[in-house]
């Protein structure tokens, strides 16, 4: 079998609920091997290319990694009239780090993310996604637990990111998406800070992504839900923006413009920036059936 | 094994490339079985309830087949400034029938399907998509070869839907892509016309998408393609609409927002509409790089 | 997509283990559905023609459903130096009835089987299992709960034969393979009465086919555990016979040869009947690993 | 996901035909890459341990290779009156070799197989088969096409093994089994001298194993089909005995017991011995529907 046809032989699952999974042909695994933390599986997928896989789910591809970090890193980024000193809590494959880099303002990045072995194999084999930011003056590597940082810290930031995995039953993320844990984020945030998360899917675990808005709106008094499309996770994808003060929605257009006209993405443009939150009727409604917020007592996880 | 628990044994697997799929489980077979032109299956799934299934791929969900339906055809419709005659092709679930009667200057809807086996069931047992609009005065079902029909006929319409099956390699749908049969379709529109098919997945078969696009534009003055977020096709779904004389997005603001508010829609409104015609710089530039254009002679085909 | 073509749509999915699964394409499905007791699905399966399958699971094939139901029910009615009155419990597909009519002896067999339902789709479509034999003026077939039959019954047996789903958690057949249970039969049996069970597979389950067989020694002064390659079921498939007197292995040899040549089978003959006995090394030390039997108070029970 | 529960994700998947696969839950790769010749996929199944796949097909595993290898050797090397040189073409895991030098008889035995890169992975990593063997002072091994070592080896040997991977279509391995391979090794036997190959599933390729047996039929004077059920391979699996002089069926009773007895197996013994040999009817009546051989110039090819 020539590596050319190397396919549909060795298949990796993604589970998007007991009913439902999303199947790839892997070409050729690069790495598969258990962290401290995780399952770690690289690989190369049929449709996707180089794909990272965490305990089951792709993190990102080579096909639209651009997407998943440019919808998680700018609306923040851009809600902050100028952001300073960013804190990354998670993000192992560097990609979030080097998009915070993109904007001219940031003087100083943190990345605290707890699988010092799943760097290693990042930096060894994801060049084409932290493109060597690790070795940025302005940025920080921390190999820890990121609430635990965030709790000893004394420092504030401007920009708080969780690039974290989805708060699966049983898993330590869990409490990474609780009421307390954005009350600390709040604390850390300095006067127009903005937070951001990732928030799952809008389409697998609606339920999972009201929630987790819900709680970012019982701490900050700005709070926008919002979702792109990312291909590598076969649906629309959501986040939750929590701000101070400022109003993603009310950013001064021009300023809109100006700012996001410099990053050079290939996603995110301005009339993309409007659509993240703007949602359609049919999911607005699915939105509000859901009501409870996510407590370190009552924690929502997700079940599979 | 109750029903409720009845998963997890029978899968319906839709190959999306030879190294991807993405796979359901299956609660209830309601139908499965061949026509003389298609292997049909109906299945409650686990994820998406009832779904219709065309030889290996869903064709709609109970879901969210509003959002297909919705986006095949208001953007026609609306694009013509006083739809009276409206030609479908396909549609054998009624729900693109349905949409069309939703539009009050309608004085006629024929919809022209192949398989009148496949609608015998869809009657039978899809009355949550068609919701009896097959009896609605203004609507005429005819069982026959749309290529033909269209060809025969002495009739022309305001607008002309195509609601049909993927151009995949070996299907007789193939024909229903090519130059000659849109120049067929723009001879029987009338002044203002204005034509509108599905164009397949935009992450799956961008090559397709574009070549469709490109098909329509080598004949209609106007051409715009678009797409929109379809949960149950996991990506976005692609379309082409090509139009003699008006612009979708030169439609009058006040009418496109008085003609769209009346219609009292689940997924279409005015944000959503313009945004259907934008699309990421990324995708812009892959469409870019296929050119061609399908003819009978050299028809562009799917292969898997 | 034409009937010849209509593979690898539709799945069915075996789970031997949560690890380990064996699917089946459906060229098309014949009956799928809840009867009071179990999902039923009859189904053209790729490879292996027509295919029961209850609850998950292929109860027979067409392509060799001969090899199941002669090693189930020939090696106790061989065993009977006269068996004229059999008890079936379970046996849905008729086979199992088929067979032991086949025994010029019997003069009356009763099968029971608790799911009338599945009798009528049985009936309507497997006439290749059961081939008519349920009208032999031998048979009787009743629909009722085998083990209350059991219990109520005044009649005695020659040969009881268990043809059964396996004992899964939380399933009722749990019950129909306990000490008990085997007791009772053990009272319904005439003098030199034989029972038989399915005992599950001897590589994915070699723990209840041993526990099984451990139960049955438990009950009868004479047990032999034995197996045949049943393809459809991708493995060994383990039995268990206990009999009040003769040993299958002390059949007089001329008495089984004339008996065994009368029958005119596809699968068992001379050489197969010994060898159906005789277990390599490394499966007789992996079954002796197993030391209990199952109980009412602590029933033995599959876990996936 | 600890290590323990990392199963469900990755999924190796054995094409059994078109319509009928085997899937394994893979706990984690130890190896996954393309030497010049194939894919190598070294991994940790959940229900087999240990498995080296090639080209989409288990080899062996940790749970049964000893009754594959004891299947494949022993025979051959007992119908051999006193077997001392030996030939293995293929047979990379060592674990054939090791079965070899059981023998006490064996003076030299030389291992040829092709994939030399295959041969590290399998000394690093699969020490449970090949147990060292390597280092045998009788043994020698040999990265050489097989076809070509032997035809320009001037040696004799007493008997030949073919480890090989299947006919399938369009793979080199489709010479190694005609008719005029099989009569080169005739050439390289000594006078006692006796052959056999892996002969691929009675079940999913009952027609390759019979034009197998037919054409190696062609060539020698004794010829015996026989198989033996590996459950690795979820089937019975033929092989192919070739001999010039001695028939396995009339090996001294007493020779048999005694060397079979030095020999400490696993899955052989001297009924197993008789029974690989033995069809049920069913299999016969099979085998004998294909009566080609296969040549150079029409050779037998495994289609999927």
């Amino acid at each position: 079998m020539a590596e050319s046809q190397g396919y549909r032989v060795l298949w990796y699952t993604e589970w998007l609920s007991s009913q439902e999974a999303h199947i790839h042909a892997i070409k050729r695994i690069i790495f598969d091997g258990y962290t401290k933390y995780q399952r770690v599986t690289l690989a190369e997928t049929g449709s996707f290319g180089l794909t990272l896989f965490l305990d089951g789910y792709a993190q990102s591809s080579e096909y639209d990694e651009f997407v998943y970090h440019e919808a998680l890193v700018h609306p923040a980024m851009l809600t902050h009239p100028k952001p300073e000193k960013v804190l990354i809590i998670g993000g192992g494959e560097g990609a979030t780090l080097r998009e915070v880099l993109k904007h001219p303002t940031v003087k100083r990045a943190v990345m605290v993310d707890i699988d010092g072995e799943l760097l290693e194999i990042v930096k060894k084999y994801m060049v084409k996604w932290h493109q060597n930011c690790f070795n940025d003056p302005r940025a920080e590597v921390v190999v820890a637990d990121g609430k635990k940082y965030l709790e000893e810290t004394s420092e504030t930031f401007d920009v708080i990111i969780l690039d974290l995995t989805d708060p699966t039953k049983g898993t330590p993320g869990v409490q990474l998406y609780t009421k307390e844990f954005y009350e600390e984020i709040y604390d850390k945030l300095s006067k127009d800070g903005v937070m951001v998360t990732q928030a799952t899917s809008t389409r697998y675990n609606i339920d999972a992504f009201s929630v987790i808005n819900n709680t970012v709106a019982s701490v900050f008094p700005v709070e926008r839900p919002y979702k792109a499309h990312v291909a590598t996770f076969y649906s629309e994808w959501g986040f939750a923006l929590g701000s101070k003060s400022r109003d993603p929605l009310g950013i001064p257009r021009n300023e809109l413009s100006e700012r996001l006209g410099r990053l050079g993405l290939k996603f995110l443009d301005e009339e993309i920036f409007y659509h993240l939150f703007h949602f359609p009727r049919y999911l607005k409604e699915k939105m509000q059936q859901y009501k409870q917020i996510s407590t370190v007592a009552q924690p929502f996880q997700i079940e599979l």
